[in-house]
Formats: C-alpha cells, structure tokens, sequence
C-alpha cells in the first residue's frame, strides 16, 4: 500500500449539509488510508455532535478538516482533481468508472470532489476537474447517499494503492488520459483569471456572458490537461495581446481630436 | 446488468442494532439492484422514522424486509452464502477479496451475511458460510461502519454483474478521452494559419522562431480534440485580437507626432 500516495488525495465536499454524512465520510476516509477534508462552504459543523457520533474514531480527521469559501480555494495546492457526478448529458466529455479514473490520483497531489446532497456540483463546479467519474448504479435508484459515494470512491482509491495484479493489470490497460505532468491548478487558474480580463478589454466578452463563454474554454483547457509550459506559453501570449491593446488605448485620447 | 441474478442475493443483516444504518443499507441495496432485505433477530426497528429517513426512496425495501429469529432461518432457502469479516486469525479457511468471492452469489440464491455493529459475527455464525470475504482496509482503522461494508459489497455484486468484461465495456462506451464529434482537420489547419498570422502580428513570433512554437501549440489543441464550435469561438477570439491591433496601428502614424 502506498500510504503517502493516499494521504496526499484529499476529499473536496462542496457545500455539505448533513453532520451525519460528514462523520461517516471522515471513517470512510481513515479506513481507506485517506485524511485530508475540505469543505467548501458547509452548511454543517463538522464538530458537531452527529458529525462526531460518526466518525468514531476518525474524529481527528474531522479536527483537522479544513473549511474554505470557494472551490478554487480548496483545489488549489493540486496539480490533479476529479470531480463525481451522476449526470452524463451535459458533460461534453466521458463520465469514467472510478477504477478507472481514480487511480490517476495518486500519482500527485489531488482531489477528489463531491457535491452537496441535493444537487450534485454544477456545471460551473465540474469544469475545476479535468476528469469525471460516475460510480455505475441501478436506474430503478440510481441517486446514492454521499456518505456512501465517498466510502466507496475511498474504497476504490485504496485499492489501488495496493500492490495486486488487478491494480496492475489495470493501469497497463487503460493508461490515464494523461499527458506529462499538469501545470499546478493554481497557475491554471491564473490563467483563466487573465484570459477572462484580456478577452473582456478586446471586447470579445461582455460581463454578462463571460461566465457561460469562459466555462467553454476552461472545458477546452482541461481537456488538453496543460503543462506548467504550456501555460506560460498561453499567458505570454495573453500579455503581448495586453500590450498591443495598451498600446492602442494610449493613443485614444489623442485620436479624439481628429 | 444481469437484473435477475442481483436480486436473488439476499443482504443478511444479523442483530443490526441501528436504525440508520438499516436505513442506509436499503439505499445502497436499491442503488445496486439489490432487494432482498433478512434481519436476523434486529434491536431496531426498520420501519422506524431514522430508517426511513435514511433510506429515502428505498423505503420499499425496507417494508418488504424480513425478519426472522435465526441465521439458518435467514439462509435456508439460499443455495450459497458468504459470510463478512474483519478477523482473520480463528478462521479455518483463507479471507477473500469481495471483488474475487463476490461474483460467486451471481450464481445460484444466495446469502451475504453481515455481523453486528459492535462485535461482527461469532464463530459460530460464521460457520454457517461456505467462503468468507473481508473488505481491505488501513492498519489505522480497520473497522468500517456495517452501512459502509454493505454499501461496497453490493456496489462489487453490482460490478460483477454488468455483462462484459469491466475494462472493455466501458471503453466501447466511454473512451476515456472522448469529447464529441472533432471538428474536420480542415477547419483546424486554418485555425493554425490565423493564429500564427496574429502571433507574429502582434509581435509574440518571430519568423524564425514561429515553427517550433507553431507545433507546440498544435500539440496541446491536438490532445484536447477541439470540437467545430471551438474552433469557431477561438477564431473569433483571433479575429477581436486582430481588430484590437488593426485600430492602434491606423493610429500609429499620427502618434509619432507626439
């Protein structure tokens, strides 16, 4: 097993709302080898007292849970995040079975991310991954409890970090979509934040269709899975563009006058 | 999915003393197309209001749920049964992997039985079992929550009871990096040709340099598989950058006066 491979995943849950579903997602956790919890915007205290009654004796795992505001926050330090979903349609790429996906994971810091109880993560929330997982389930009930999707996504990942020909076998199969190392997900990010002010000075986004049009090319780009070079290559551009458009602004006043 | 053959296993739960639990078991069993629900001897009731709460639209399962006063009882009209465990030292016979032991019940009626919460099942209990499995966990806590041990152990049954081979069904149908129809070459190769055109425009190639570049770019555009309306819409992006340096450099002729 490797422990720190497993250690180093940390389990994103996105506006959680039940106390008793965080507990049991933190023994789930400890169980599988996992410890690190972030939560994003809970609706719950993860020391409460259900939360607690749980988690037995993965309380220090609640202890240590880390609270954030945002998704980007939580995400930031990975250089890898899948994000779990029920849903197929609208996803633009594959929804991917967790013993397929999820080992990738343990090959650099990551996360794992989950949505709330009611809603699953939005389309807005999907497009922080760069891969999809779908735990396969019956359509007569198809919707599991998260507590349960954690457990068994945990499941899957300590699997992996097994040492057993099925593991093995596995990752010789089906390699990773992947591509060389990833470009950490905070200097994507950068990235994005950059292009979204460049594409709104040369007037190709408005405020109000921004978010729509930036969550297209965020699903482009995490596709492709960029490297830490290849953003540097996109933002050099993203600057010459700045400067070429500075250059023009600067003389607008000028122009007025004729 | 061989419907039939999941719902013939039997989930045997012997003196669950939580009504949550029993709750959130019925879930995880009607997620995985489980419905057969035998409690053995039970301190609660699974009709109670956390049971229902936990089960949401497995309620059914719960109503329809047995109870009886004995294991033999449980199991009798079963033609093979597998007992779950965490210790391995007093049993007589080898502990299996549930993905390995599992797909043995898709066989014949069949029982998996589980112990109580607090102290698993006795020898005697285990006995009545012909192949026992136990499902891996850390050193650091090995004990997982009876709900959570059910919820992985049908979410194997459901595995092995999809038709094909795991690996190979789901790349037929989820290529791992699949992402809609590609946009023809043709519309791509003229994607590169603007870009690079505005690249060097704006200054950020050199003639010298454009062809190195020009193919990094192609590479990470190539691993994403851009679609027609990306094309569509990065070109567009080109087409505003154009524009932006079009207007400053009309301008450039009257700002060297200054």
């Amino acid at each position: 097993m490797d422990e720190i491979a497993l250690a180093r995943v940390r389990i994103v849950l996105v506006e959680p709302a039940g106390a008793l579903n965080v507990g049991s997602i933190a023994r789930a956790m400890k169980n599988m080898g996992l410890r690190k919890l972030v939560l994003v915007n809970p609706y719950c205290d993860p020391l409460e007292e259900d939360a607690r009654k749980m988690a037995v004796h993965a309380r220090d795992i609640l202890e240590e849970a880390v609270i954030v505001e945002t998704l980007a926050e939580a995400i930031a330090p990975c250089e890898r995040a899948i994000a779990t979903t029920a849903r197929s349609r609208s996803l633009p790429t594959a929804l991917e079975h967790p013993s397929e996906a999820l080992p990738w994971l343990l090959e650099a810091p990551a996360a794992l991310i989950f949505g709330p109880e009611d809603r699953g993560l939005s389309n807005e929330e999907l497009n922080y991954a760069r891969r999809f997982v779908r735990i396969p389930s019956s359509d007569a009930y198809p919707s599991l409890n998260l507590a349960q999707a954690v457990a068994i996504c945990c499941y899957e990942l300590f699997q992996s970090s097994l040492n057993e020909p099925r593991d093995l076998s596995e990752r010789l199969i089906s390699p990773p979509v992947s591509l060389g190392p990833s470009a950490p997900l905070e200097l994507i990010e950068g990235y994005y934040r950059q292009l979204e002010a460049v594409l709104l000075k040369i007037g190709y986004l408005y405020p109000h269709t921004a978010k729509s049009r930036m969550e297209k090319f965020r699903r482009l780009f995490n596709r492709s899975g960029l490297s830490a070079d290849e953003v540097a290559m996109l933002r050099g551009i993203l600057s010459q563009v700045e400067w070429a458009v500075s250059a023009r602004d600067t003389l607008e006043p000028e122009s007025f006058e004729f």
